[in-house]
């Protein structure tokens, strides 16, 4: 069923299937990197916590309505998703204020963003993935001012979901990044992944940080973290 | 009729008027700073040219009915203006790239932008003068989605009269900062100085970069640069 690689990022391999041409398989990698890769370590473990988080947040939100690229787990460590072309931009939303924005804009970390803060960043390694407005998007990406508009709604439809989700997980739900990409009829559905490594997730008791955080900061174990956030994710959430 | 000090800027000082407490009287230095006050140098007669080329263009923005904070040029060095509440935020608007956006984005210079490109920066030292989008803009400042759509507007009509207005002085206008204030009923009106330290002015025949540039990148005379915009101004653009 698995074909060739197709391409390999930092976190995933990204391979053909054999059977269908529009479906990909996601093998999620045990690696982890921060600050665009100048940081980096290998955790044994990490590849299968990802892609069963990711698997448990896409089908929580198929449930909630929001089309995905996701299919369905593989087993462990790959995942089937419908291919996309990936549109290069990281759609952050913020509820509070951590890491990168309170030292760009000099707010406070913990500063709540009621509406919440989208940040648009341009999908480019050798640029630092800059910062960008809607306007750039136009000139440096083929979407439409209605697409953005309507990535922008699915955003803010997808955050209050998770916050729900996690909330249940006791859980806060500071910031995350999500990746969007176009099927081969041009519909635009979220893609790439969801999972500690792209959200902020505070315990909701201790305030504790339990994300990749822990890594970027050296303040915890990931993997015993990672775990944790799967076993919640299990223990409180309705199956479908 | 000059009172206290009330600010000094980097280029400008700014004193009240003891004859009415709703104007003030600005006084351009002859201090050229460049990359955030990195660079810094004073080239005599500088404060003239500015004083004098920001009060042309401010007259010729008054003809084509767009408000400003701008009343009189009072001598070489000095002109009157009503008092503005600066709001802290710079509006970049782009025609072709050059300087920060081909670094930040990778885009090519003299890359053209049709429609321009409208980026907004927020006034403080500190950050650099970080990038913002709109939602940033209005969790740090006071603006209305209403009243940036405003602003937004007025810097499109802007550079439309500025492309006509540099153009009939072989001028090619590449890109330019606006700063806008409040009026004390909260009108918000064009405020700060358009000049060569503002705008990116290219020689239309030559393609010679006759601003600001000069001086950032050590090619050529500033003031003969800004003699010359001075002397294009007065020669080309009818009086009133």
């Amino acid at each position: 069923m698995k074909g060739s690689l197709l391409y390999e990022g930092k976190a995933k391999r990204v391979y053909h299937t054999t059977d269908n041409s529009d479906r990909l398989i996601l093998a999620y990698k045990d690696d982890a990197t921060a600050f665009n890769g100048k940081k980096k370590d290998e955790f044994t473990g990490k590849g299968r916590l990802n892609n069963l988080i990711t698997s448990k947040v896409f089908e929580y939100l198929h449930q909630q309505n929001i089309t995905t690229h996701f299919i369905e787990a593989l087993n462990d460590k790959e995942q089937l998703v419908n291919q996309t072309t990936i549109i290069p931009l990281e759609v952050v939303v913020r509820n509070k204020a951590a890491g990168s924005i309170t030292r760009r804009l000099g707010i406070q970390e913990k500063t709540s963003f009621i509406p919440p803060i989208i940040e648009l960043f341009y999908k480019k390694d050798e640029l630092d993935d800059p910062l960008i407005n809607d306007i750039h998007a136009y000139y440096l990406t083929d979407i439409t001012e209605q697409e953005l508009t309507f990535i922008k709604q699915q955003a803010l439809a997808i955050n209050e979901h998770l916050k729900n989700l996690f909330r249940s997980a006791g859980l806060e739900l500071i910031d995350f990044k999500l990746e969007f990409g176009r099927l081969p009829d041009g519909t635009i559905v979220l893609s790439d992944e969801i999972s500690p490594d792209t959200c902020r997730l505070w315990d909701i008791e201790t305030g504790k940080k339990m994300d990749k955080d822990v890594f970027r900061e050296d303040i915890g174990s990931l993997i015993d973290t990672y775990e944790m956030i799967l076993q919640r994710l299990e223990e409180n959430v309705c199956a479908k």
